[in-house]
């Protein structure tokens, strides 16, 4: 019933490793099918080399398993509270990769310097303020998604413009309108923090010009983009 | 018609990601025919796994699609001004590598520090001014192709002794006697990027002895060159 | 007799280079069998593409060759004062991993500064003081094991809870319940150990939040753990 | 009549791109016989990938071609000044290996760090003080050779004890007994100066002890070494 979402999301689970993104279980992907309430989910703590169709988790947005015999992501509910904030997005990826997890470790939004930043994200990557003691002892998972959505809606940033966070002594999450293009969007960003982190050991002060963060988002996004073939 | 040419510009662009210099699309080969007054090119935004001789893409030098049905890389206009600009170059290639981007984003130019450097690149890699609000909004791939020709020509640098230019908040463009070559001065740009940011970071004040350019630049290139094979 | 042990040893160690942790033959890997008194451990100085079970040498927990032709891995009496300190763990592994032996070369704790580390880590991967001169020429590899074990013990540190040391002007070692598990927090290690590195170069201060380091760490060790797949 | 060294000669040059220490054709290794007064090197300029036995070049010690057809190493005469100093030394490999060369760039010592240095290096590894003009102008590949010399007589430095010296501005020789431990020897070397930069990034101060510098040395080499199989 769910096989053609479960074939996706596992493909976009594969291909983290093929990425160099996650080392051993760690990250997830999920994509969601809002007209039938659903999000499927890697399952938690299961080897990508070992990972079947069968594997991946079918569950609703209170985060109950509909179809699937193994536990979901333990990331579960972050990812619904995005989904349910979000509506424009419809995959989500969260990894612990290198240089973005470097720049959540050390507190600090992921500045835009370059148009390789700029032709993905509109603006700085940000990062969450930490979470209090009571949401880390309360729903940890959920607050974790709640503290995103908070930094978003609080610098006006919409999802679609800047397709991914980060989270203060964790590590990143990406999305995009599909499973897919969340995987995408998460190589992407493990790119531009790395040449933020090289730039930064060079130049301590520089940002990219305002006109050109305009030029290269809106040049492959929005009504006006020339970039890449029509038929696509 | 032109088989042979989008033949090597198609092998050139398949060169960049078996270099590392490349994720997903990005990155472009072109070369020219002078004789013809024409230009080969990788199309926008096609992968790389996917790309044949038939996607390959030719303009005229007012970049008119002479041959091929889809659309030329959304830089091409970057390529034609370089190759009017420049009569004594024959192939251009367009990456954002990790290392020499890192110096674009800073706004630096890639200082000559080595024998490696000087084998290839005689003084430093100039980085350009940024481009005005006026060239952003204007004709931006055409302008960041005239400011690349503007600070060699103010800078006195001949194109053929420092095969490479890098863009404020941009990324490097490369250029050779071909395709192949460009790319080829390519992968050395980004390997003598990665070294100078190594270096700078252990001394922030060393610079390459001018003699040691000297000696090295001209044993590799002009008449009295020998390095290599006669035949060669 | 020992069969399945010295394979397990043989796997572990032969995992090492597959990770990415060993130069030439550098590293090695052992397990206790605690109920026979012995531990199997890698030959001293033999090439990772030629080992076979059989190079796999059995000791006792003197140090007394029980099975095998060659001698065992000169850090063999490391080995053993760790497992006789520490009853909890049943396999070890030595490396000179990159980012680790950093770590260990400056002298310095790897600080817990995010969830990656917290989810393997319960705080600070302890650095030992220098050994003494007397130490350095008495028995230098078993002193090298009475360091780190003076190391844990005096700052109260569980070696299940902090699964690695780091040895000031060598290199790391790590353990685990086996000789797999051991590698697997090694590769662990190494990659916290250069997430450090990175995060240390934008923020000289921060440090990873006391609720956050006992979120993730007892979401995944402890009665209360909800990671991962039950029955695992 | 060559046949057995120039195969171990190719067999070397072909393990640089192997182990990652070059890019496209730079780098070579040479081999001496000293009874036939002869060395075998790498031709200048010959792609690895085309390379056979046939390519490697024989001179004397004068650089006379014994035999081969094409040109041998520009670096040829640096070789054998290294010979004629050295008569300790069998084999000579020259890279431009990435973090041994930020090192030379630098113009900066190669500091004894860690155990991993110490295991090879016996101390330092030297940088050469700069060429004078005079030098570079006159036989320039010579002088390379006669200022490493002069560096290790001035400094009292063995080579055995220390198999590698860095040129100030260029790159890092390395030798052994033969061509396969002076691979073997730059790999060490390359390694321990990519630890040695992340080290100096963390602490700026701190040198190895020059007890475990002893410690680590001796128990390699020499008439009182333990590492290894006594067999080999």
């Amino acid at each position: 019933m769910y096989s053609e979402i479960k074939q996706r999301v596992l493909d976009a689970n594969l291909s983290l490793p093929k990425y160099g993104l996650v080392t051993f279980t760690w990250g997830n992907v999920s994509e969601i099918d809002r007209a039938r309430h659903i999000i499927a989910i890697k399952p938690s703590g299961v080897a990508y080399d070992d990972m079947t169709i069968d594997d991946i988790v079918v569950v609703d947005l209170d985060g109950t398993i509909v179809e699937g015999t193994l536990n979901p992501s333990s990331d579960t509910k972050t990812h619904l509270e995005l989904y349910k904030a979000f509506p424009s997005i419809g995959g989500i990826v969260h990894t612990h990769s290198r240089h973005a997890t470097i720049w959540a470790q050390a507190g600090l939004d992921i500045p835009a310097l370059g148009t390789t930043h700029a032709d993905y994200f509109y603006g700085n990557i940000p990062c969450t303020r930490p979470l209090t003691p009571a949401e880390i002892a309360g729903d940890y998972e959920q607050n974790t998604g709640l503290v995103m959505i908070e930094t978003l809606q609080q610098r006006q940033i919409d999802p679609v413009a800047v397709p991914s966070a980060i989270i203060t002594g964790h590590a990143p999450f990406s999305w995009g309108k599909n499973a897919d293009e969340a995987v995408h969007n998460a190589v992407v960003l493990e790119e531009v923090a790395t040449m933020a982190l090289g730039t930064r050991s060079l130049n301590a002060d520089i940002m990219l010009q305002q006109e050109l963060s305009d030029k290269h988002y809106f040049r492959k996004h929005g009504k006006d983009a020339y970039y890449g073939q029509k038929s696509k």
